[in-house]
């Protein structure tokens, strides 16, 4: 087989095979096949686009490229939760406590933010001590014992899936719904949960534009699931404004606490809610998603979710006096409100600016190499719906920086009325 | 600018603009653009394409990517002739004493064989001591007094189209008429001719499968020429059949010394006589081609033509005691007739088959490193059209090579009755 008529198939708008997926996923991780030809065959792959059994393929292809996690023998259904990307998006860290304490189990590789999204795995750093770099055996104890642990990629995992995301990010063929697919897919599944649910986010600054694109690719994402035997279940969310009130790591553990303690932002708390359902009915501990909604509400309400929270926070190093203290976060020396020039109500909130402008107080990187300020970002005061006077303050920037003169001009931008 | 704009720009099907393909070509000959971005961005023209201002625009930048020759000093118009590459097509050697004994100047560089086409400067080299390497003093000197020289490819000219053609050629993008057609107009512009005159082939083993696809590689080619102010004619020929009876190095070379002698096939006889016309009447010899044609029948008759050919070879080098006695050139040790199973009237000769078969005798090149027995290739003994008896002869294989059984199963398969 020579990878040129591979290219040529895709080009010519045929369907690969088993065979030629299986040749290019190997001998590319093998660094047999050099990237000027990968990233001819991934336009190719971009513009004539690939079937659902082809995208499973390449899935299941991805998947073994590397090490594969097994956590068969750990009791209960294995769960798992993905979001597309978003800003001010805690959900996997109030969601986790929340159905773990209802006896579900959470193993979760996260990533780091980069440019205006943040990182599951820099919020939890921004708790002192907290570990993410948890052996595969401690991993599975943890999970076996508390019910849930979070830690970062596993570097031997999906090799396959670094190669291609490091190509297709400098080739234009990041937004490809069978690529974005495979990649979500094939790391998910090498870690071994037998249930996924996956939050595709819509609008500015996600992968998918529109609700009907997001659609789409949850719906890929599912057949994948179909296809390699795994229950994966969509909700498709919009990212018209960002998520609760927080964005920024410290402050977003802020709002993970106070949402634990039945205190937090209504939309984040209903998804978190919403869910949490949905995973419990994956996970077989409820048989609908009505009974499942309940306990997971009396678990908010009776303090165990957010004792779940601490247990997990400590079982993985981190200081629980934070958690149990927030005061105890250290905060920004620049807390800069953002007036509103006229009055109205607000219509959207431009996530894309939201998280830029947070990346750009601190609170994010814009290369892989940034050292992020933990106590940087920004409180929303203001969400779609509200009333607005002018004069009133729509959001608060922290920052530890002194010149946010051009950041203030485009944070109120994002407000639209 | 980024690169990777520019491929989302032409990925999303959109213009490039002169700017962008500035950049493009600018940086990559500046090894400031890997090739894995390039490869993509070749993939997306490929499927997406280019429309006749931005393929003018590419051929312009290729051509001033490096070194210019500049032919204005010498008197008269400069011709050049390019064929997008044939089986047994010894036309330019023909058509430039002929021409060049009415007054025209061919001033040409050619390219050496691959795979199954030959290369001009193979055939050349195949009369002892002639010389491709001519300076570009020398090189003008000879188009000034004698009327034509044939050189190699100075390596400083069109860097890009090298860069782009090696990519191109291990990514499936080399059939991209854009693509094909900057890479030949950049390389021809770049040596300062005023006239080209382009012989554009089609069927198997051409580049142009269908005569209508060839004609749209001809409009774009010769619409380049309008845009760039040369004046750029074009021929649309089938390859049904290789052309003339000789296919390898020093058969073709005694073919043209029999054409150049009124002596040779019908077929080349006729392509280079109306070709020649054309040459003339673009470089203002005469007004038409009609008085063009007779001019050159008369220079076949009275020998002019020959003279010219000889006076060429010997200018550049070559022994031309091979020239007035051909029966000097290398014989092959095996002569070897392939004899009809059939009889029927000749439909097809499969010039792709008869073009790699010449290659495993030893007569072409597998790869750039091998080298050429310069005797070897073969001889047709009928054509499309003629009747053939079985246990007639097809063709006469010349080869030094001892076991030939399987070219010989092959080449009986080019024949189609």
């Amino acid at each position: 087989m020579r990878f040129e008529e591979i290219i040529e198939h895709k080009r010519d708008g045929k369907v690969l095979t088993k065979e030629e997926i299986h040749f290019f996923i190997k001998n590319y991780v093998d660094d047999k096949i050099p990237d000027y030809q990968v990233s001819a065959l991934l336009m190719a792959i971009y513009l004539k686009g690939m079937n659902d059994e082809e995208t499973a393929i390449l899935t299941e292809e991805m998947r073994v490229s590397g090490k594969v996690w097994d956590l068969s023998d750990i009791p209960g259904l294995m769960a798992d939760k993905h979001s597309t990307g978003g800003v001010g998006d805690k959900v996997s860290l109030i969601l986790g406590p929340m159905i773990a304490s209802c006896g579900a189990k959470l193993a979760k590789m996260s990533g780091r933010g980069l440019g205006h999204t943040g990182g599951t795995l820099d919020k939890l750093e921004s708790i002192p001590g907290f570990n993410i770099n948890l052996s595969y055996d401690q991993f599975k104890e943890q999970v076996r014992t508390v019910g849930m642990a979070i830690i970062g990629q596993d570097k031997d995992i999906d090799p396959a899936d670094k190669k291609l995301y490091a190509l297709r990010d400098v080739t234009a063929t990041v937004s490809s719904v069978p690529l974005i697919a495979s990649s979500i897919m094939s790391k998910k599944l090498a870690l071994g949960s037998d249930c996924i649910l996956l939050d595709v986010k819509y609008g500015s600054g996600a992968f998918m534009k529109t609700k009907e694109d997001a659609e789409v690719l949850a719906n890929v994402m599912i057949n994948i699931g179909k296809k390699l035997g795994k229950d994966v279940k969509a909700e498709v969310t919009d990212m018209d404004q960002p998520l609760g009130m927080a964005v920024g790591n410290a402050l977003e553990i802020k709002e993970v606490i106070k949402t634990l303690k039945c205190n937090g932002p209504k939309d984040l708390t209903e998804l978190c809610l919403n869910s949490g359902a949905i995973m419990l009915v994956q996970s077989k501990i409820y048989a609908t998603e009505e009974e499942a909604r309940k306990a997971l509400l009396t678990n908010l309400e009776n303090g165990k979710a957010f004792d779940k929270f601490v247990e997990f926070v400590g079982a993985q190093g981190g200081d629980t006096s934070y958690i149990l203290d927030p005061s105890k976060f250290e905060v920004a020396k620049n807390i800069i409100p953002i007036y509103s020039q006229k009055s109205g109500i607000v219509k959207r909130i431009d996530a894309l600016t939201i998280g830029k402008c947070s990346m750009e107080l601190g609170g994010g990187r814009e290369t892989m190499e940034d050292v992020i300020d933990m106590s940087a970002g920004i409180i929303l005061n203001k969400k779609i719906g509200d009333e607005v006077k002018e004069g009133e303050v729509l959001c608060t920037l922290h920052t530890n920086k002194l010149d946010t003169v051009s950041i203030e001009e485009k944070v109120i931008k994002a407000f639209e009325f």
